[in-house]
């Protein structure tokens, strides 16, 4: 149980406009959580401060080598009263598991989530009152060790902050157009694909920008050893409908664990679907495509909750799915999640953490 | 040309004591280049401030996703007088070569070289006189917008900071143990292996930590492909002599394009070596190794110049090379480009920068 230091702000900001769009990650709230590590000492100084600039030695390490992780979940002002968190100790548990890899030290699970819950209590007036709006969290650490040499590092910093979210569509879910990448590559088996690190983003900006510039929201990757097994999009995990089966990338290593994936997977499970977890390779789903059995394509994710796919485009090809329309278990998928998050559907599973 | 506005430090440090072993990456001179980077704007307010913290926003994209740059280079006092750069407009032009893969906005060569004269010239009473010693320039670009979506940003700071080191051999050139890493990836093909930017290096920690436990200075990398090519170490390019031939990887789109692998190469041509750039298997490396046809093997990189390697471990065998000693070839080479750095040898591919 962290001992956490309340430093309130005596400036608090205006809270956003009613009618502001509140574009993802551009509006913070009036504080961070903060905590330092040093090796020999461990974690320490867990404090709420205002929220506001860090400073850091140029030569901190993760300016140069790269050593951090992130997170990223959301608290929702639930209709049956108080704040919802979404299953928080999942995040808790691929954080540590990205540490590992990155040879960050682990942070006690109960801690990473305290620290969650302490931080969003005080700042929860910023969680909109708006239909399908949210609160995003940030947790991310970062080594500061004032060294240039590579090594992991013998000083870190735990940050968290918080961001009013509006709905990921404004209108309603409206399907997207996934770019399928076959020139560049994410991520590869033996690398960090499976870490929540900026080193796996880092080398998703440039495809992200071309499939942008072409009018397509995300990339879908392939494998880096074969390039034709389907692995995840820039941000969302991937699923497919064949012919009434649920089909998903296996957890291979360099693709991210995303919660959402797995809580979809246990909900379809549970509605009777049979749920495939294998390597697929992408020309099994312009098979599918080709003879009618893809029936419908979404991705899931923290951000978007179930993203329905209209359009996938391979090379010269477009493969429509859905005639660019919702499929019907991507929406009956986003009701669901959406609804155990709001406090609107009954949470079953225990996924539902109230902060009151 | 810049306009470089220079804010000297009123509390000058002391200098390192003569007796400093003066371990790499760890003390930084008085004085630090700073230029800012804005949408629309440009890069400017190129300055020379004193040395100190930065502060970011914690929502500043190097935190999350990675998205920066650097290089790596050296400057000597050298015995011919002046100070001695070694091919800057090498690391200006490899700088932009990441900057591109990065989606960073490139910076003009004689901007980049520049900025790392003048600040040398203001700070080269930081250049330790004793033989050997050097001053380690490290130029670096991290994005800095404050916006958790992942796009690039439309905010950078250029940087650059001096730290005086040390002989990377305190008592002479020193055979090093190389692991040859058969679990891990650094990089793969359509990655961003040959960027010079954290995510790589972020990789690489885990198996660093590794080697080192099992007293290997370094990893060797293999291809992400087939896991049988090899690549690079750590932070060094690799050759191999072999029955007379001087044999490295290509440049492969996953592999950093050393700078001392360039000079190498061409002091070799000139010396009348076969070079040999082309994809090796390590099966060819152990293959010489057993018929007695690998005759040296050394790493090329700007921090030790020439490293020869007395053992290469793969797996449960250990590859001894010149019976742990230092080939002929090696030693020859180390004296000729540190020989080229220290004004003892005539530059004669004018590959010297003087400042005066
Ligand atoms: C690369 C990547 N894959 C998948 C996901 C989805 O994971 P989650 O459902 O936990 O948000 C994310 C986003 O968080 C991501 O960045
Ligand atoms: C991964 C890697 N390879 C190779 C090198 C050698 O490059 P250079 O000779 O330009 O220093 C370095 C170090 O700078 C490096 O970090």
């Amino acid at each position: 149980m962290l001992d956490i230091k309340v430093t309130k702000t005596e400036t608090p900001k205006a809270k956003p406009a009613k009618d502001d769009p509140l574009l993802f990650g551009t509006i913070f709230t009036d504080h961070m959580f903060i905590m330092d590590y040093a090796e020999g000492k461990g974690w320490y100084d867990p404090r709420i401060v205002p929220y506001g600039d860090i400073t850091l030695p140029p030569a901190a390490t993760i300016f140069h080598y790269g050593q951090g992780v992130f997170e990223g979940l959301k608290a929702y002002n639930a209709v049956d009263g108080g704040v919802n968190l979404f299953r928080p100790d999942m995040n808790a548990k691929r954080s540590n598991r990205s540490s590992d890899r990155l040879c960050i030290p682990e942070i006690p699970e109960e801690d990473f989530v305290q620290a969650i819950e302490e931080l969003v209590e005080l700042d929860k007036d910023w969680i909109p009152n708006e239909p399908d709006h949210s609160l995003y969290i940030r947790p991310f650490i970062i080594g500061t060790d004032p060294f240039l040499g590579l090594r992991t590092s013998a000083y870190y910093k735990f940050i968290i902050i918080l961001s009013p979210v509006g709905p990921y569509y404004p209108e309603g879910l409206d399907p997207v157009g996934i770019w399928i990448e076959d020139d560049y590559v994410r991520a590869v088996r033996g690398g960090i694909g499976e870490a929540k690190t900026g080193g796996n983003y880092a080398a998703s900006i440039l495809s992200q920008v071309k499939a942008h510039d072409e009018g397509y929201s995300q990339v879908l990757w392939l494998d880096g050893v074969y390039r034709k097994y389907i692995e995840e999009v820039g941000a969302m995990n991937i699923f497919f409908k064949i012919d009434g089966k649920v089909v998903t990338p296996m957890l291979n290593g360099s693709i991210l664990p995303g919660i959402t994936r797995d809580s979809v997977i246990q909900i379809c499970k549970e509605w009777g679907y049979d749920v495939i977890e294998k390597r697929i390779d992408i020309a099994e789903i312009e098979e599918a495509w080709k003879n009618g059995t893809l029936e419908e394509v979404w991705g899931t994710g923290t951000a978007a909750v179930i993203s329905p796919v209209g359009k996938l485009r391979m090379g010269d090809e477009i493969m429509q799915v859905q005639d660019g329309g919702i499929g019907e278990l991507s929406q009956r998928l986003y009701d669901e999640v959406t609804g155990i998050q709001l406090g609107k559907v009954k949470d079953t599973r225990g996924w539902i953490v109230k902060i009151d």
